[in-house]
This record gives C-alpha cells, sequence and structure tokens, in this order.
C-alpha cells in the first residue's frame, strides 16, 4: 500500500492513525498542498477531487476521502476494530467523525480559505473564518462526546481519529480549547498512544 | 421513528430517501431553518449541531448526521443494501458520498452562506460561493461515477442519496450540468423510482 499524503493534512493524518493502529505497513508519499502538487494532472488520474489522501492498494485500485478509507480498513483489517459492534453507538461514532470532517475540516481547509482570498479576503480574515468554524464546531462535539478516556469509551476509535488532527488544528488557529475538557481529555489518552503519537505532523519525512 | 428535517435541506432528503427505499415508515417533522428553529434550546439538546435532521429512535435514542443515520438504517434493516458488499466497491461509494457531503454541501448549507454574508457579502456573492462549490465538486463526481445505470451499478445505493439531493441543489443555484452525463444518467434513474420522487422537497408538507 501507499499513502498519498501530506504532513500538515488533517484528513491524510487521520488515515496514518489508523494505518498505526491497525499496524499496517505502508509507503508513505507527499504531494506538496501549499505548491499545488496535488492538481497535477498524474495526481488528478488517481483522485478527481485534487485532494489528499489517497491509498494506492497493491492490486492497483486507488482509494479517496479519508473516512471511505478507514472504513476500509477497518472492514478488511477488523482488529482492533475503530467502530464498536452495537449499531446505535457506531452511529454516534459515525457522527462525531462526520460533524469534524464535514462541519469543521472541510470548512476551514486550505482549499475553502483560498477561496476566501480570492474573493479579496486577507489573510487575517482567513484565519478568523477558520478560528470561528472550529471553535463552533468543536463546541458541538464537546457534546457528543461520551464517556472516556477516549471519545466513546475505552478504546480509540474513528471520532478520536478525526479529534486529534481537528485539535491540532485548532490549536495552529488559536482556538481556545479550556471550555472543552471531555476533547482534551480523549486527545491526552490518545496521544499517549505510540499509533497517534507516530502519526503527528511533525514526525513525517515532509515536514517543514 | 421520528425524522425531524426541512423540506429543502439536502442532509434531511437524503434519509427520507434511505426510509422509503428500506420501506421504513416514520414520522416527519420539521425545523424552518431559516426562521432559525434548528438553534432552538429543545432541539439543541437533541443536536448539539444545531442542524438537521435528526432521527428519534423508538428507544428513546436519537442520531444525528445524515451519512451516519443512513449507515445506521442500512446496517439494522439491510434489504434493499445501500452499500455493495466487496470492500473496495464500499470504499467507493462511500468515497463519491463524502465527496459531496463534505466538500460541496457543507460548504454551501445555509450555514456557511450566512458566515458570507454577516462578512458583508451580498446574497448574490453568497450565490455565487454555492455555485463554484456544486460546480467544482460535481465535475469531481462525474468523474468518479463508475457504470451506470446508477452512480455505481445495477442498483441505487449511498452514493445516490447524496447525488440527487445535491443535482435539486445545483440547479437551485444555476450550476450548468450538461458536461455531466453519468450524473444526469444515475439521477434519471433515481427519479424513476418512487422512493426518490417521494422524498423530493416539493412533496413535503413543510415545502412553500
Amino acid at each position: 500500500m501507499e499513502l498519498v499524503g501530506y504532513y500538515r493534512s488533517s484528513a491524510a493524518y487521520r488515515v496514518r492513525i489508523a494505518l498505526n493502529l491497525k499496524g499496517l505497513e505502508a509507503q508513505h508519499s507527499f504531494r506538496h498542498l501549499r505548491r499545488g502538487e496535488q492538481r497535477a494532472a498524474n495526481y488528478l488520474r488517481l483522485n478527481p477531487q485534487g485532494l489528499v489522501p489517497a491509498l494506492l492498494l497493491e492490486n492497483g485500485h486507488s482509494l479517496i476521502q479519508s473516512l471511505a478509507i478507514i472504513e476500509y480498513l477497518d472492514e478488511t483489517h477488523p482488529n482492533p476494530p475503530l467502530l464498536p459492534a452495537d449499531p446505535v453507538t457506531r452511529a454516534r461514532v459515525r457522527a462525531f467523525a462526520l460533524a469534524i470532517a464535514c462541519e469543521i475540516h472541510a470548512v476551514q481547509n486550505l482549499k475553502v480559505l483560498a477561496r476566501l482570498k480570492s474573493m479579496g479576503h486577507s489573510q487575517e480574515e482567513a484565519n478568523r473564518w477558520a478560528h470561528d468554524t472550529i471553535a463552533e464546531g468543536l463546541a458541538a462535539c464537546e457534546a457528543l462526546a461520551e464517556s472516556g478516556p477516549f471519545c466513546f469509551g475505552p478504546a480509540p476509535s474513528l471520532a478520536d481519529l478525526c479529534l486529534v488532527p481537528q485539535l491540532y488544528n485548532a490549536r495552529r488557529f488559536g482556538v481556545a480549547l479550556e471550555a472543552m475538557p471531555r476533547l482534551l481529555a480523549a486527545e491526552a489518552a490518545c496521544l499517549a498512544l505510540p499509533a497517534f503519537a507516530e502519526a503527528a505532523p511533525e514526525r513525517q519525512p515532509d515536514a517543514e
């Protein structure tokens, strides 16, 4: 397998954690998002969205969209599970993950901030947009998280895989996190695990 | 079950289709998004995100996030399936759905357009943002769709449940769809089915 990512992409970071938790080896290659390498023709053939990550499988298939990739890894390598067994709890974990992936990350990613700047907004205004989107979205996630130490109980799940990269982004944009004790406790539980710690942006070969 | 929705919410529309395809009865209640009813305290207890839909189960649980709700319905009522059996194809269907839910709908929904207007943009500028986000996102989806008549083969899937509401939105914002023949063919196959036709916004009791 080869994971095409970028050290600071939240979505690639989620998949790195999943690979580590599952104990799966993958080659890592990188597309530098700020240089636009994700829009090169040879990458658009793998991912017409022009986004990272993409997971290239041994059989020649390429998978995109981090949550779809993680569900694939969970279905094909079930241990340790990244979703609980009970359908209602699975739905709650997925909802938490989607609350981050859709309503926070997709609204504050580099592409959206670039669109704001193309409309005449300053970098400061774009940063404020990201800050406000993250702060509002994480406040809802604080209410969605359940009993600890992780977001949904005693083991890390898809929810935690989304939370940790989003908190990394939150700090980049100066979001105050004091009012989110459940999220911070889940993050601390995660970062004590090598699978999370080794997936951190600053530990990737393309980190600047 | 009770589905809390809004006739013109893409996300609620997806869940209506899923319920219809599964032959499941649900009561329908409505939160008028333009009047802000989704931010009332008694609704925020059900969904701290202040978004529709929410699915209230007989056992007292409430589920949020349309894709999580649909996966729940598919797991608890497996026929007809909304995801294929093969893990790679499941991942492709989910990726298509997420490409719409995250990178299109979440970036052009009412909440984001309201944020743009709060920054001083006109309604026309907000509409242009929605138009461009939808046009760019659907162009990627056109490349992601596979053999027809539906987005991924002979039966409707989670991908189609996301596509049809997004094309409805695309027309609202005047997006040109001629260059998307695969998406239009999948939509036509869907709208020939009562499960899709009866879920249309204009057929809901709260339609204006």
